[in-house]
């Protein structure tokens, strides 16, 4: 099995933390369930951490999940009941839905996800059928997955303000697993159905810094009412627009940005007496795919930038111009997966957390970006955590992190162990971060 | 690990009954979905179920159950999310509860059940303690469970139109795991919180013929929309009343209907083709526990019941007098574990299936109540069954079945296998009668 090993100078921080939430576990999921009766959340998403023992922030926040295949199969069942709850609060009369996914129909890997999660709902007693945008579909037609299953994607039609297949049928819920990059598509616009998660949640409307925005109201209401920093779980950001990088416009501002934000981590960091060199994470306002991601932690850096950097930070996923950036704090990872550098990624469906899957790369480093080119991804289970009480009696100093070393990625058990406990912690950033998420879709109308 | 066996010269009809129904598998999730909004799922249940191949029919329907602690541990991410859920329906406000458990303080495994059950809403995010009516639970009691937990008693205070605790707490939903077999107590009289089940639920209210006749109807319903033979799923029944065993009153009326019925079961057997001896099962109409149960494959073993049998028919839990019975079809169980012969019983929570457990018996014949001293716990796994398509893949005759003798019992995941359909199976019968106990308490009063 693969284990999960955590190695940090800051593991005592890491420690007090995880005691300080644990002990308030119940006051925090009251809490939770009082914000979810006055924001909806969204029907899914995912969140990417980091976790530096010192520091436990969310970096990005996708609300058309594409890793389902990847989450652990034992957790099928928790998906089902969370996905039948779901569509009880989307939709409850919807007896079918009607999944939209991505245009790329060559990754297999994409195509996996597609399948397992008209799995999970059609487990959970919805007929789901695959309704694609991409042009090349114009006939039902059969793909291969990764797994060498068969999936099959159907051309959408749009029949009057409804969108539905050839056969005419027009399922009620309209599923989103493309997150529209490339705008939002005329055939989707001003159709009656339900559509989840709304148009406004794609990327040609939402914006990186919006979202942190509302991850600052969330976590100034989180961190007032469970008494933490809220530096602790909130990473620095700021916005910076009008650039082209291909002509080098704009460089001096974010030169100037970066350098103002690195002066905020350094003042975090001596306050908190921490080693580490700070730096920034620069990358595209909009947009996803790991796709236009820089570590900086110099603004000479940015004022150098070769033609190699300056392209590959000019355009995104669809071939977009980017113009917008948010450079946002870096926030180290200290998991490793078989030294591989590893960070956590968090699923959830509703109010639900369902678990989720390290993100790990052999080629990077523990200040990079690790959605790149040669990720793996190593299922997690048991995001359960034990009571406080028992989590008590266990935590003695480092003693907890050290078996963690010791033992193989935990089972979900009626003796559930320390990783237990982190994975907890996990869900409770992750939602924070949807709760953001529901924020913004409140406040974000389409263009 | 341990075996499931199905064995039986019906298989056929077994095949036949399972892929019928696996093929309207999306159908019968969207039914009922229809029902649970018309009907509100009591907060949790589990059904006693017996397979005969030819035959798959609730026996019992328990609204207290009492083997949270016997379901496999691999489920407690379901069993959260279908408790969060529950909650939000029962009370959305809530984030405390209070459990009531029975009374037999020395039944270490059932304390063994209220420390799973005060686990999973605790893990739920609700703030758990322990009520006791126990009338020897004068002052806050530390007890220890089966595994050698502990579990906090508090004795119930009466605090105005609420119950709480003496520390003054009186939290918003008092959840029962108490089958209030004695009557309705005092305390619980006209109390302004949540009961969950309501008062009505508890067996000085109900009674097994009213759950058997609104199961009638809900089988009516059922087999009407999805064309199966209503006898498949439901067992017949009769009432009989005005008995006293000690003193062989009504003895003949209790010969006269064991007839009945199987001269009814009889009529069927011929009709289906079925070689078994008929039998029927007589018992306390209100009442659970195993005690109080007969096997009777003619009227006269009524006529001559020696007076050990009148005794052991005469008086159920809280040593209260039977007077009044059910006299119910007898359905083999043809499922084996280790040659032990074994009866699925199934959990749920809302409207959800949690998973459940084969109650198993080294000492007892397939035609014979299971729940007795001596049973034991085999926990399954794996409700979730795989879609139609794959069903169809696998079912080519027989092989299925010989499959089940060669495996262990199936772990959830991404490959499901036959037994996932079994259990798909138990799990629709198990709501019918889960949907027939939801009729109950709309139409039932409490005296």
């Amino acid at each position: 099995m693969h284990r999960s090993v955590l190695t940090s100078p800051y593991l005592q921080h890491l420690i007090d933390f995880e005691r300080h939430l644990l002990n308030q576990q119940t006051e925090i999921e009251g809490w939770f369930r009082d914000q979810w009766q006055q924001h909806r959340p969204p029907f899914y998403g995912s969140v990417d951490l980091r976790n530096a023992a010192y520091k436990i922030s969310p970096v990005d926040m996708n609300l058309f999940p594409s890793g389902f295949n990847n989450l652990n199969p034992e957790f099928m069942p928790s998906e089902v009941i969370a996905a039948q709850s779901a569509m009880e609060h989307a939709c409850a009369k919807a007896n079918s839905v009607l999944i939209i996914p991505e245009n790329h129909t060559r990754n297999t890997f994409y195509l996996q996800n597609v399948l397992a999660l008209s799995q999970i709902l059609s487990q959970a007693g919805f007929a789901v059928r695959i309704g694609s945008i991409n042009p090349e579909i114009t006939e039902p037609t059969t793909v291969q997955t990764a797994n060498g299953d068969d999936l099959l994607l159907e051309p959408l039609r749009r029949q009057g303000n409804r969108v539905g297949l050839d056969d005419g049928s027009t399922p009620c819920v309209v599923l989103l697993n493309n997150d529209l990059s490339g705008g939002i598509p005329e055939i989707l616009k001003n159709i009656e159905q339900n559509i989840l998660p709304p148009l406004n949640a794609g990327w040609s409307t939402r914006r990186k810094t919006q979202h942190f925005a509302y991850f600052d109201q969330v976590v100034h209401l989180f961190s007032e009412q469970f008494q933490i920093d809220p530096w602790r779980i909130n990473p620095y950001f700021t916005a910076c627009g009008g650039l082209n990088f291909q002509e080098r416009t704009g460089e001096e501002q974010l030169a100037d940005a970066v350098s103002d934000l690195l002066a905020k981590i350094r003042t975090q960091y001596a306050q908190h007496d921490i080693q580490e060199t700070p730096f920034v994470i620069v990358k595209a306002d909009a947009g996803t795919y790991g796709m236009g991601i820089m570590t900086v932690k110099s603004p000479d850096e940015i004022r150098g930038l070769n033609r190699k950097n300056r392209n590959k930070m000019a355009k995104v996923k669809e071939n977009l111009e980017v113009t917008e950036v948010i450079v946002q704090e870096g926030v180290y990872t200290c998991e490793t997966i078989e030294n591989a550098v590893a960070e956590p990624v968090v699923y959830m469906m509703d109010r639900y957390v369902l678990g989720g899957f390290y993100r790990v790369h052999q080629g990077r480093g523990a200040d990079e970006n690790l959605n790149a080119s040669g990720m793996q991804f190593i299922p997690l289970s048991g995001e359960i955590p034990m009571s406080p009480e028992e989590v008590m009696l266990q935590y003695n100093a480092n003693r907890c992190y050290e078996q963690w070393e010791d033992s193989s990625l935990p089972k979900l058990s009626a003796n559930p162990n320390c990783a237990c406990n982190r994975f907890y912690i996990y869900g409770v950033i992750a939602r924070l971060s949807l709760l953001a998420a529901s924020l913004e879709l409140e406040n974000i109308q389409v263009a």
